[in-house]
């Protein structure tokens, strides 16, 4: 399609800068000596994980299932770094009976029940909280650690993989000494951990996550292998954590002007929360719901100072100079870059590059 | 379905309260001596259209063109309350050749676009600024009011309907008396308005949203008619607003418990930003994404005190007292009340009935 005749809120892909992310982070994982298993819940489409076959990456991570089930098509190595819901096992054995299948697991009861409804062989990563609190067992409690990996050893159909964390702290961060010093407290925790097991389990690997660190620490000593996302196109919230700069960004809303109010600074545009997700930056006590980008033959152009102040169901209110105002008028197109890239993409389930090539997503399969 | 089959986040809805919820409002309007054209966006379904129509409603708001064309298979008087966007004016055209559109204006430069454009009669509201300050025309501003009259009068095609408003405003109370004290502020702008021009267009009319006001307030002396959407499922947002009650809410998302953390006071569920939207409040300096709810034979229960604290892409955790986990298990389903169901709605794009039938409804055309 000509971009010209957008009608409604698209999702604008760069794939330029989105081979580029791709290629970067390859390299870097090579330099760093540590296998490569990206995070797939970003794009959620197999054609841009193609893109990734192409350099060589041969596994993957989702975060669901049904994502896990769509990739299967094209992937045999799937890690599914979310705890296993039990509620699936129909659709987890349907997937360890076709593909290799990585589970996460930080309890005994769940190990137990996999036990007795599993049909064929998983891997399991027991997943440990390294600082972001959200999911996992404490790495310093062994006796529930060392319980889990007993009850493990016990089954015959599950196998003891390694452990799993993600260092989502990083999203405090506001620059790359950050990052990089709150990557090298995880890191040391992960290790530590590792130290202590891998006598007992000598191929044990550690898995370890997140787009600020794998895009901006140096020492991964001890990491056996990385599964950043949200790279892949990055994001303003990358921007602010200082993962990234802006022009690395590779996706961008574009939206129909529909009413320009000059005299309060703003306009309104047709993109709102369900394309461009709720997620927003505090930047100096101001909600900020996307940055803003001027659409040109040679890709956008991002628009200095204006931004995203609010978001309704469909209307979306930019605050832009009444001297940048000028140069919009209603029916015109504005990009938005978004604060949380892969919300962005899971509601717009569609993608079209720069050169007008459409490229399809996975469909979330409602009951 | 059975709902204790079910496997992941899935939309549940109490079909009596959604029925109970339309009937009072039907009433309320009659009550009240104005005209009721609910918002769909809420609901965006025709099959919960319909039982707006058993109630005696003929005419409809959606809010895009995607909307209205949905609902046009079975609605033949649809506003769309969002500004015109004149790129999807083939679909306007198309539209407006098959049933009753009223669109919303607010600048002679989109009339004059729609002159030269349409195919066909369309009715138009000029938008105002009653107060929510997102979009329309300052009230006071009789000079672009009247500029906006003039052309309009100067068309064939397009016939004045009216001033439509919306009090968003009504989103920042909380109680009745702040209701009804932003309600009769934003109404007396309204119609000192109507005021104004009716000696010139004696059948226009001022059409009126939000669903704070329509469900409580007491005066609407002057208005016409009225468009609440959320109410027909109403939310915590709405609860905390003072608009209804907890047991009024209609929707609640089930979602499978993936790991417990006792000593966090904590539990992890399968229902994320992708499903419940990232929409929060913020109760004494907390972000809450939702309420929790028990799933009985006799619908959902609240649980006291226990809250949605953070949504990643897939995950949900849970606060609640080491008491009330007891009664949790991995494996389980626990019920999350949306903060914002509007947005729920919209990313789950189906229900299921408490009795376990499914409702589908409007799925969002990617280009």
């Amino acid at each position: 399609m000509d971009l010209q005749s957008i009608v409604k809120p698209t999702l604008i892909l760069d794939e330029e800068k989105c081979r580029k992310n791709i290629s970067s982070m390859v390299s870097r994982a090579r330099e760093l000596g540590v296998d490569f298993r990206p995070h797939f819940k970003t794009h959620q489409s197999l054609e841009i994980g193609r893109w990734f076959r192409e350099l060589g990456v041969s596994k993957i991570t989702v975060s669901s299932l049904d994502m896990a089930n769509y990739f299967s098509k094209e992937w045999d190595d799937i890690t599914i770094a979310f705890p296993v819901n039990i509620r699936e096992i129909d659709t987890i054995n349907h997937l360890a009976n076709k593909i290799k299948l990585n589970l996460l697991i930080e309890s005994e009861k769940v190990v137990q029940i996999l036990d007795q409804t599993l049909e064929n062989h998983v891997q399991v990563f027991i997943k440990v909280n390294i600082g972001n609190n959200r999911a996992g067992l404490n790495p310093n409690d062994h006796d529930r650690i060392k319980s889990v990996l007993n009850c493990i050893a016990s089954s015959e159909k599950i196998d003891f993989k390694g452990f799993l964390g993600h260092a989502g702290q990083t999203y405090k961060c506001r620059n790359e000494n950050d990052i990089q010093q709150t990557h090298d407290l995880a890191k040391s925790i992960f290790v530590t951990l590792k130290d202590r097991y891998r006598n007992e389990y000598p191929n044990l690997i550690l898995s370890y996550g997140d787009t600020p660190s794998c895009s901006k620490a140096i020492n991964f000593e001890g990491i056996d292998e990385i599964r950043p996302g949200n790279f892949v196109f990055y994001d303003t919230m990358q921007v602010q954590i200082g993962s990234c700069s802006m022009d690395q960004i590779a996706v961008a809303l574009a939206c129909p002007i529909v009413a320009i109010h000059e005299e309060k600074e703003e306009m309104i545009i047709y993109g709102g929360g369900i394309h461009l997700s709720k997620d927003r930056l505090h930047i100096e006590n101001i909600n900020n719901f996307g940055s803003l980008a001027l659409m040109t033959s040679e890709g956008w152009k991002i628009i200095d100072k204006a931004y995203v102040k609010s978001l309704s169901q469909e209307h979306g209110v930019i605050h832009m100079s009444k001297d940048q105002i000028k140069d919009f008028s209603v029916g015109g197109l504005i990009m938005v870059l978004p604060v949380h890239s892969c919300m962005t993409a899971d509601l717009m389930k569609h993608y079209v590059c720069t050169s007008g090539t459409g490229i399809s997503m996975m469909h979330y399969q409602r009951t």
